[in-house]
């Protein structure tokens, strides 16, 4: 029986941080490097900010336009989606008016999923695949199969979990080899 | 550790017959009842109807004000709530333009669920719950855990699940007592 392997989005797939970055100076008139921000997580703002951010990344098309993280990631994910059943499993329910643009997103860079694998969740202790790639060790906690970690900076100081540092790295960790 | 359940939304939570043949009827200048469509699943369309069809239930708006399918669920849920981690498992990707709907519809009855247990899927195989009640014994079928198949006309000749007709039932299955 093939195994299964589900991926986030955001800050896996997507680069959130980098259109965040510019967002959030723009919405509080401030001058922070996107450097900066890869030091924190969202639950770092305070609540009065939160909420006024959220509003903000919660319109129809914020995440529409997000850049690929990783180019690598187009390749490992086709390889693994001919030996793999794979699933995109993203905590779209944080941010609602998120579920379109993201499915639109997903169906732009990485066509050759099928739809019927796409899971917008909350907490990923309902994902039942035997692997779960993410950048929240509170998501891989949750999860019960094999957690991966992608590593960023907010995430660096974590330890417990098997780490990447992008898509080249995953594919090595699946024994795929890029073809470039 | 607590247990795990799953509850489909059409044709378990919402009643999308009652709004579907009636929508049917307006499209195809047909005068079916709903209990002859009941007989029926929408894979019986022919390709070119079903086409149409999905593009009018796709409209934004279409999944938001079906009714409750059974009064009795909205106690059971609620019990079942407070005993197990209780998601809810849609699939949504057939129809992507519902996801906003489904999110606003869960919201207003049953509002005391956790939106981060809702999830939009497709292929249920992804569900990690020790139960799923779903209508459908395909999904049934993928799913890993315990199904428990929700009765509807077009699944009745169908065999080999535990089969619950209407949420009272739901309730004794779980040793729920409705106080109603």
């Amino acid at each position: 029986m093939r195994k299964s392997i589900a991926i986030d989005m955001d800050q896996v797939l997507a680069n959130f941080y980098k259109k965040m970055a510019v967002t959030y100076n723009a919405a509080f008139q401030t001058n922070l490097t996107e450097e900066e921000f890869l030091q924190t997580t969202l639950g770092d703002l305070d609540p009065a900010d939160a909420t006024k951010f959220f509003a903000i990344i919660n319109e129809p098309d914020f995440f529409r336009d997000l850049e690929v993280l990783d180019a690598d990631s187009i390749e490992v994910v086709r390889e693994l989606n001919e030996r793999f059943d794979v699933y995109i499993a993203t905590a779209a329910m944080d941010v609602p008016g998120s579920f379109n643009a993201k499915y639109d997103w997903l169906r732009e860079h990485f066509p050759f999923l099928n739809t019927q694998n796409y899971v917008f969740c909350g907490n990923k202790a309902v994902i039942n695949t035997d692997y779960l790639i993410d950048d929240s060790p509170r998501q891989l906690t949750a999860f019960k199969g094999q957690g991966i970690l992608y590593s960023m900076p907010y995430n660096a100081e974590v330890e417990g979990f098997v780490r990447v540092r992008g898509w080249r790295e995953i594919g090595e960790y699946f024994d795929i080899v890029l073809k470039i």
